[in-house]
């Protein structure tokens, strides 16, 4: 042990978990720091999906130790010019693609200083084109704590951003986003708590593609029938539609993009 | 390190791993207790089967070491008056919802005391309504050993029990159910080895859904032809209905909860 | 700690991740040796696809500290008369059945000694013949640097391999085969970079199922358009068939030991 760290090191790929690509990542971390614990974020994410990547990072990353290594490798330009990166926010480290797969939890967290990962030492000996998770940012992850952070590379300055859907008010009804629909169909719109006067026990009006539905806002899910609709605001503060015991997103046809319009009716 | 435990924390709940659920909670034990190893037990339990979750739970607590956490989620009514409980048996803690989840298994081994978490130190300092994994039980998890076990909460008595479905003997036939159907279609049933008089050789008759198969009872799988059907004692020690490479719940339309007759021919 | 090592343990089967199973054996390893750093390589390899197991190991044992452990169980064999293995070879350590699981990987890393476990005290006290997962191979990989290698049981000679096809080169064309096809649907042929004389930019006359595509050896996917097809030498070396942001094992019906022909244009 000899004092050194048990460094958390986080990884979040759209990897799936059937190939040999994630624990290829896993093998190269344990070979550079034997005492890094690592953990899986989740490598679910749809191919190629970087915003939801982005948002599962958001809404995970703050609840890690400080310090913490956070490796989200979500990239469809590997191998072309796309830059890597190393990010030093004001409680941890972000490491991957220069496509706002890592921004939108960076900036979140308040961004101290942005890397392009450039120095060969902190990538394995040969580097494949197309597998960096393995080949730069596994190892580069491996070295946070190892090496002086500026020994990355040069500084970025003009990294690409990540922003979250805005709901806005038009005429009495807010024009609202699904950005997001969980495992159990429940659908997290871009209303987030406190932004329009919405509360405990408000009847909303919901157009959800031309059906309008009316959603009693509640505090949790079992405090209407089995297989009854309600919104409540949910554990990342968005105002969520649910089905108790049911999937919302599966009853009402609703994906992440997908719009929907909001109005309380008191 | 200064001698603090690697304390071996296993998680099961049904929220998939597509989400941010299971690494926010993995990133509140590691943030309370850095020294914490955590184990996933499954996450893939279907949604609020909590039957489901307490079999799996049975099956798998007593393979970990002794003073092992086992966290349980599967919480069709968080956010309601269902309580939080914290569970020491003889060699474990379990903790969890107060729906039946943890107690197959902690009765099993032998519950010593079990308490209402109600102190709001062991929890995150804002609790959602729909996330207790995240928001109570990880961080109720995390604080074992490090606070006196009382202090969690009040006594709890009257906690509620799920048992395993018994098979009977009617007329010379086991009417029994289907308890478990596992990755591979093998199907469980409420058969336990040593419960009848039914040993390796015997030949069986079942009735599966008026359908009457005979099997013999083999030692393994690979002992019959590929595609041919068996039954067997299994790793748990219930008589499992199995076909060798295949699936026999597939097979033979079978699911959870499902009557099976079985009757020993000889 | 005591001055005991951190042994990392890998952990592949065809298990899934719904049941106990896998968590069952982690419960194993960390009960006998409670340092251990259990991972998973991945459980989702098709149930009993041996191959499959074999060249995933292969894929990612290299990438792992010197003397780690990996445990493979892909057994369609177990309670028959298959033989346990622990293989020792130049850098690492294997457990599994003697079915070809392992030494695709052993071999590549060159085999020095392989014994069969035969020996009681590194199972479980109580060895199910449906389980061997649980009660042989995961306590006898814990058991690793704890006994001497020769006290697993007797040296083994005649144990299964399993080769990589190779491709031939028959009138100009190459005779190939899908060797794997990973989560993205891309698919690899059993061309491997060096064999021919294919490089960077060459164009390809591929014979797919009947159907003759022309394709670009490229650097990455992100060098084509998307939705467009493409080669390259992928990350383990493969001359690999893809699609930018698709499936080429969809969109062209290629599964894994299908025949491909290749012919370089120039």
């Amino acid at each position: 042990m000899s004092g050194r760290m048990r460094q958390v090191i986080t990884l979040l790929t759209d990897f799936g978990t059937r190939d040999y690509f994630v624990a290829s990542m896993k093998g190269v971390i344990l070979s550079i720091n034997p005492d890094a614990v690592v953990i899986d974020i989740t490598h679910d994410v749809p191919s190629f999906n970087v915003l939801k990547a982005a948002f599962i990072l958001w809404a995970t990353y703050r609840y890690y130790p400080r310090g913490t290594v956070h490796v989200a490798v979500v990239d469809p330009g590997v191998g072309t010019s796309r830059r890597a990166l190393a990010i030093r926010s004001r409680n941890y480290y972000f490491i991957g693609p220069d496509n706002g797969v890592l921004t939108m939890a960076a900036e979140d967290d308040g961004v101290v200083e942005v890397r392009e990962i450039s120095n060969r030492s902190v990538m394995l000996g040969e580097v494949s084109s197309t597998f960096h998770g393995r080949d730069i940012f596994a190892p580069a992850a491996a070295h946070i704590g190892l090496i002086r952070f500026e020994d990355y590379g040069p500084l970025v300055r003009d990294y690409v951003k990540l922003t979250m859907p805005e709901p806005r008010l038009e005429g009495g009804v807010i024009k609202a986003q699904v950005v997001y629909v969980d495992k159990f169909g429940n659908v997290f719109t871009s209303i987030r708590r406190g932004m329009f006067n919405i509360g405990y026990g408000d009847l909303l009006a919901v157009n959800v593609k031309g059906r309008l539905i009316r959603l009693r806002v509640n505090r949790s899910y079992g405090y209407v029938n089995r297989g009854e609709a309600l919104a409540l605001f949910n554990s990342m503060n968005f105002l969520e539609l649910a089905v108790n015991g049911g999937s919302f997103a599966e009853e009402y046809g609703l994906s992440e993009g997908d719009q929907v319009e909001v109005a309380v009716v008191h």
